[in-house]
């Protein structure tokens, strides 16, 4: 996309910082992308008083005026991160998320931080798929399904007139790496590949009966001693496994609906593949684009201050 | 119980060998235990050409004779562990245990190690469970029922005329260690205490919805954190929610059937707790008791060597 001269010039700071990492992009006053840096500046690695020269080092490393503000999404406005950005209550409109957004105090830059949503029934919650969700409904205010954010905690979200109606999370993505890298499986599922048949296999298998889970797990790990089971089946096999439990759980959200997918691109892939197995089709959507969205909407949302 | 002089002298050696454990007892010809010693000389931390160096300053320091027997059960017969033992293939009587025990070449010792069981149709294996079943069955040789052992991987086992019918395995105890100590809910679980009635709660969820186990487990979190829910009942939840979906897969092998229980005592009474809330009584088995009797009875098989 070509660029005017004058939007070169970095109007405004966007960052998505995350429990593990930390995503930076300089945005031009017309929302174009100017620059990005990212590294593993994850909350879970700082203690609180380390997060303003992270960012003032990264700012200064791409000549980030003074004035410009900064917008931070993410577990960095959790009681544990760097100030906290108190959630908002579901059910409530994202178009409330930036006057959610909390300044950072004594610092010289304006640096705000946009809250997560919580849930009370049952408890619930969440820190950065919301912005990505604004993302999603700035482009298509009219949105009204669901959407499933795949990931180490996936979220699925029922969205209703511009709210955040509902939303549960599955710790799918966390449970599959633990497993494959620190259970007695890992000697199965090592190495890469990927067997689709038995993929959607094991999901068909959760839909009709999920209990079986629990004694199927172990099976992976005696198949290989046995039959030499290819680690690419086994590790198809597993993610079928917890993706499809996943779907068994959160059929009450799918099931005859709109389902949009925001995530890691080959994660959201299998995603579909396994909604696809229960007819249902889906709307894959750029999670960085969806972030940028978001935060960029999100601006236009804070309060003067 | 009194002991005569004579069966004070050292007869058999029985050995425990595991995953991560050692345990070995020095027995009197009528089977008394004239000495224990065990520690954490597991299979994982061994390679190959310690299993005798270990074995002998063990038997050195309790000066057992070069000319006293040992037998051997659990993962040292693994194709890892020190010496292989062939599986033996289900089904099959537990009489033919001793028979399939291979002795260890190229020491001086008379040592052998005992066989696990596999099965093929759905592939699994076991290595020292079938052991411990061979000492229920010199207790009770009539047993014809299921017996739980309970722990990293839980078996359960259907016995029918003294054979190992079938079985199948539960990852349960490794899955609620790697979420207590390494995933999100480490924060929500850490601490002591137990709460038996949120255990029973997740037991009869896991019983009439096993797939809610997916978005149920970021729940504890969550809850934590919005309601200060006590580590006591998160633990207890997140157990009675992997016990629940273990009874829920295991459901065949349980129902309207006599249950045994062999494992560590505290382990085993929360299963006896989870089986009673659906109405199935236990037996309660001591598993030091049931590894003893197991291996004496297998020195009775051996072939002469």
């Amino acid at each position: 996309m070509a660029h005017s001269d004058n939007s070169e010039a970095c109007a405004r700071v966007a960052v998505d910082w995350g429990t593990s990492s930390f995503r930076l992009w300089t945005l031009s006053a017309d929302g174009q992308v100017l620059a990005r840096a990212n590294g593993p500046y994850g909350m879970a690695s700082l203690s609180k008083q380390d997060f303003a020269q992270v960012l003032e080092d990264q700012l200064n490393r791409l000549s980030v005026d003074r004035h410009v503000p900064v917008l931070i999404c993410g577990m960095a406005g959790a009681a544990q991160g760097w100030c906290e950005a108190p959630y908002l209550q579901a059910p409530m409109a994202l178009s409330q998320l930036g006057l959610g957004a909390v300044r950072v105090p004594d610092i010289e830059r304006q640096v705000h931080i946009l809250p997560g949503f919580m849930q009370t029934q049952p408890c619930n919650v969440m820190r950065g798929e919301e912005t990505q969700i604004l993302g999603l409904l700035s482009a298509r205010p009219d949105f009204n399904g669901v959407v499933c954010l795949p990931g180490t905690h996936s979220k699925w979200v029922r969205l209703s007139e511009g709210q955040i109606a509902h939303f549960t999370t599955c710790m799918t993505g966390e449970i599959f790496s633990l497993l494959c890298h620190q259970s007695v499986l890992k000697h199965s599922t090592a190495g890469k590949g990927w067997d689709a048949a038995a993929f959607v296999e094991a999901i068909l298998q959760m839909m009709s009966a999920p209990a079986s889970l629990a004694d199927s797990l172990f099976g992976l790990r005696a198949q290989m001693l046995l039959e030499d089971l290819p680690p690419a089946t086994a590790r198809a096999r597993l993610s079928g496994m917890l993706i499809g439990i996943e779907l068994a759980a959160t059929q009450a959200y799918w099931q005859d609906c709109e389902v949009a997918l925001i995530g890691e691109a080959s994660l959201c892939r299998h995603y579909a593949t396994a909604l696809a197995s229960q007819s249902v089709a889906v709307d894959l959507l750029d999670s960085e684009a969806m972030t940028l969205s978001g935060i960029t909407s999100a601006f236009t949302q804070l309060r003067e201050t």
